[in-house]
């Protein structure tokens, strides 16, 4: 009866726990308000592992969000410096650009200088779930992949969970024997922490150091209650390598470890593609459902062709739209700059806004409660042609008006039954009005 | 037997006339090289009303192109003045960026000033097919809606024709016993040529005058060969008002106005809305795909979110990819100026590429023949580090080049096997070749 009360999975208090306990949690409440949901329908999603609730109690200024099929489709914004570029105040801008205009959880992918110090800042700044891929600075510990040990690896999650990291990616499903499978692809690794852990395995040859030390990662992940987002180290680069056995491969494992971290007491989402033709797309969703049991796909992207670089804001937000349409719960954002560079705060604001775009068009489309009451009221001042209320109301009310403006500048036009598109002649909406007073 | 040589429906000279008597024409043969088909192919699909292929004679430097489910699928960008902005050598210059950017059709929807001018040259300057809404020449001969006759329609489209238009937008099949639906909706008639046709019969208290003279407008279009494209003056001007009463009862008109269309020797395709929520698109296709005999479809986006003015050109990017892999067969763009003011020339160019973007994913989704070759050449080209095939083989290599060099600008980084994304030391696909290396 002692070794029961002493139990380290029974005594957590993860939300995963406490909802299995069912005890609904200040941050379930909070979700559920957000939402409009109810929280016992919450505290059963997160029981169940459908939903997580990625809460850090060291992320002490944390609004909690819940991401899950049930919930309002999610937006995660990647920032952090490069090697090459960028500066702790440059990541600070673009943290507030990017919840300016949606974003609900950042990462901070940091591989340059100041790591530590990047990340305490950005936690202390985001009131948004922060995520992290601690394989970044655990190289920043060492010269090459194949230095990495057990110590390194656990500290550095350690370090990272008592600084308040809410969310991480490790990519623990990527094992020895699928290494054979990537070289029959056409752009090979294209996840930085897949590569680094090919790196160690073939070096070594031994398998996945996050694989073999998954149980110590887990009783980190449950004292801190870090989400653990299960990456997908194999996602394909390319629609060549779509849907590639190598893909596959690496998603049962992932499966494999989702019922552990639920065992262990630890909530977990599941990293998806990257590169998949619209033809594949449902697939894929169907796929991580019933290999992970449900558990959120979080997805990046994804693109659905490769021939637009400086545009894969636009090439990844059609694919992120029909993914979260099909069920995926989050959509981590692409930029303009995608393969082309480190994303600048501009690139950081095209992103956001794309993916706010396919994320609500989504949760319009599945019928989420409210979810369309924006599009209504916009298109109730539009035919109203209540200018300024339109502009308000759209995702980007700067870009709105000055579009808007750049033909038709004067005040009179904010009342204007028309604007330079049709002009006053041509207006249909106007004219809509003219033959329905006739009748 | 003198009788049935002088039928004029025999002695069409149209591309379905022709096809039905088993004829394949130069254009077919033109179309089937571009296709990768067999030209057997492409006369029965127009024989039958699948495909139609916009050439009016007097289009005299016309390369022509396929509009069908067999084909790629097509981008139209509208180009044209409006009342109160551009002239002719802006127009000429949009015309010019569309082409550029892979625009495979372009309809000059100008209501401004110089309308016939403005046309001429379009038409002269254009190896594409080009469209018009004659209607809103028509309005530039009365004052009102209601000014208009059977003369005028007739001549202006009779004008039109001989001038070379390859294909004209006729709102036939908006009918009186319509526009009670009308007042239902949110934001009532959104086509310019809809809302016209709508006040003439509201004045009126009679038919729509391009129904009642269909015959004689199909004489005109047979004569000519102007393909009709069948305009849908009740489309959705939001999502709240998608796939109404309103939006189908027209749209059942319009299978009947194909038919005889196809009657009458002349060819036809259908437009589609406009704003859509994504769950409603595949069924959108597919009503018009039975309603419509399989004529071609012609959407406008569709907008699956009407929460952002400014970034139009991608909340509709999503609906028309998702259309077209549900099988419409060409896209009208929809620029980031849509519901603000008349697109300029960059507005034009960002329209054409996110099209461009959209049909392609399609076409790669549909597997069409070859669709996917400049994916992989340019993922091999990225896995390669061959920075500058990689430019060249974007949709907009200019700024695929102008985002790389803006933090790795020298000439040496055009070879090496990183970018500022991620740096040298985390590159993957460097890795992956590291690894693959050892092993």
């Amino acid at each position: 009866m002692t070794g029961m009360s002493t139990d380290p999975i029974k005594e957590a208090k993860t939300q995963i726990a406490e909802a299995r306990q069912n005890r609904i949690t200040p941050e379930m409440h909070l979700v559920a308000a957000d939402e409009r949901l109810d929280p016992e329908e919450i505290r059963a999603e997160v029981a169940r592992g459908r939903m997580v609730i990625p809460a850090n109690p060291r992320h002490t200024n944390l609004h909690p969000i819940g991401i899950g099929i049930a919930a309002r489709c999610k937006i995660n914004a990647n920032i952090g410096n490069s090697p090459t570029t960028s500066s702790l105040k440059e990541e600070l801008d673009k943290l507030d650009v990017a919840l300016k205009y949606g974003a609900d959880s950042v990462m901070d992918l940091s591989t340059g200088g100041e790591i530590n110090r990047i990340r305490d800042e950005i936690i202390r700044h985001s009131p948004a779930p922060v995520g992290t891929v601690p394989l970044y600075q655990m190289m920043s510990l060492v010269e090459e992949p194949q230095d990495l040990t057990p110590e390194i690896i656990l500290d550095v999650i350690r370090m990272q969970a008592e600084q308040g990291v809410d969310f991480m990616t490790l990519h623990a499903g990527l094992l020895h024997h699928h290494l054979p499978l990537v070289e029959r692809r056409l752009t090979g690794i294209v996840s930085r922490g897949g590569a680094i852990v090919a790196c160690w395995m073939s070096f070594h040859q031994r398998e996945n150091p996050l694989y073999t030390l998954f149980d110590e990662i887990l009783d980190i992940c449950r004292k801190y209650d870090v989400t653990l987002s299960l990456g997908d180290g194999l996602r394909p680069g390319c629609l060549a390598d779509a849907s590639d056995e190598a893909q596959f491969a690496e998603l049962d494992v992932l499966g494999e470890l989702t019922e552990r971290a639920w065992a262990a007491g630890v909530q977990a989402m599941i990293e998806g593609p990257g590169h998949v033709p619209l033809d594949q797309i449902a697939m894929n969703v169907e796929r991580e459902r019933q290999v992970c049991k449900e558990a959120p796909f979080y997805v990046l992207g994804p693109l659905v062709t490769d021939i637009a670089p400086g545009y894969d804001h636009i090439t990844s937000a059609i694919g992120a739209a029909v993914a979260a349409y099909h069920g995926a719960a989050m959509l981590c954002y692409v930029t303009p700059k995608e393969h082309l560079g480190l994303p600048n705060l501009e690139d950081v604001r095209q992103g956001v806004i794309a993916y706010k775009i396919a994320a609500h068009a989504a949760d319009v489309a599945r019928k989420r409660p409210g979810a369309r009451d924006r599009d209504d009221e916009i298109s109730r001042a539009r035919f109203a042609f209540q200018w300024n209320r339109q502009f308000e109301l759209s995702v980007d009310p700067e870009l709105a008006q000055i579009m808007h403006d750049e033909s038709l500048p004067g005040q009179e036009y904010k009342m204007a039954d028309y604007c330079s598109m049709c002009g006053a002649r041509f207006c249909a909406m106007k004219r809509t009005k003219t033959a329905n007073s006739r009748k």
